[in-house]
């Protein structure tokens, strides 16, 4: 995956560790094929044109189309670092348009001062995990140090006319089934702190649309939670939007 | 949670780690009340009865129920060390009955001399995931390095009478959704290794029962892939197990 300003004319000159990747362990040389994107932009072919000491020169030909950005956005209190630089690469993978970062009650100050919250650590992680599922649309990270502003007032203009979920260990999966079973064009998941949502927080959540989902009885950590609930909301989501058009 | 051995007479005197924890974390004192819980047995009420030192006594009152072997069992080609060490906690917590790890083409003989395969690795992983969920039952792990043997003679001991599903990027969700709506007791999920099954393992696989099931077309690492695809697979089981029996 190329940065929008790394090609020019169809041509990529690469250094550094990009280029030894490709000179040290994929021995590429003059003549062989790579699969290769624009973030945010589409796919294409590289061709490599020169191997000249650490430098790889690629000769590329993009498509037009660019994928469709996910349908599947995260509102996520800021878990442990630990856990969240865990989660990055994963989220991408996995597909999501948006990652809302978001302050609670139970979220620790400290978190928000930690390296994993800024780009330079989080941008490759989020790169890995496109590589990883071939896609090229990065999801946009915001993040939110007022719970209330955020829910109250920015949420619309992030996310707006999709369906709502917030993650609950005690709620029964049926009603946010049914309800993503009626085929909303984009589905927001939250997914709270460690200790969970206050009752206010969740109180706040649930008076703007979100309705609870639950995964069954267990407790699970934060990254484990978030990757499930993501799966089974792709997962009702592809199958709603498949060609059948019904659920299953 | 403790070994059947830790408790006798109801009563449990524990030292090292665990009394650390509770002295130094919880910062417990006599007639303190604990959750407690006896692996692979049925949990219970812990009354801190002496704090002596680095040695804390419990007088422990267990029920008489057993929670039940969760309904999911998980067949893995073994994959990367780093990855099997974080997904060990996840599996426990997610619920699985057993984890069969199984050799493949495509996973490097060395990944079964490392010691995140041996117990003492991976027991305490199992344990730390059952305290998240708060379950007793700790998954049942078996290593096999013979595909064939395990598929044809082995398998039908392990894992019989339910659901057998096999992770397969390309397929559609639909066919196993379908059969899971069904109402299965048990489901055995695959998961194959890095660079997927071989066309003969895949097709081992069909013939002993596993139907294909997808989680879209993006390609995932193995341990986003297993916690996703338990998500589902529990998500679609509470479902297909409600009061309502019928799926939605």
């Amino acid at each position: 995956l190329f940065e929008p300003g790394d090609v020019a004319d169809g041509m990529v000159q690469l250094e550094g560790a990009r280029a030894a990747h490709l000179i040290d362990v994929l021995r590429v040389a003059a003549g062989r094929q790579l699969r290769v994107g624009i973030l945010d932009g589409p796919f294409g072919v590289a061709t490599v044109s020169a191997v000249d000491g650490r430098t790889v020169a690629l000769c590329c030909r993009f498509g037009t189309a660019v994928p469709a950005r996910p349908g599947v956005d995260l509102l996520l209190a800021v878990p442990r670092p630990k856990v969240l630089q865990r989660l990055w690469a994963q989220l991408a993978a996995l597909g999501v348009g948006r990652i809302i970062l978001t302050n609670a009650y139970r979220v620790e100050r400290s978190y928000f001062d930690t390296h994993v919250l800024t780009p330079v650590c989080y941008r490759p992680l989020l790169i890995e995990g496109l590589q990883q599922a071939r896609d090229t649309r990065i999801p946009i990270v915001t993040i939110h140090r007022r719970f209330k502003v955020l829910i109250e007032d920015e949420l619309d203009a992030l996310s707006s006319g999709g369906m709502r979920l917030v993650a609950d260990p005690g709620a029964p999966l049926r009603v946010a089934a049914q309800a993503l079973a009626a085929g909303n064009e984009r589905v927001l998941v939250a997914v709270g702190p460690e200790g969970g949502w206050t009752t206010y927080e969740q109180a706040l959540l649930e008076a703007h649309g979100f309705l609870p989902i639950g995964l069954g009885p267990r407790t699970l950590r934060v990254d484990t939670a978030c990757v499930a609930l993501l799966g089974v909301v792709h997962a009702q989501h592809a199958r709603t939007q498949s060609e059948e058009g019904v659920p299953v």
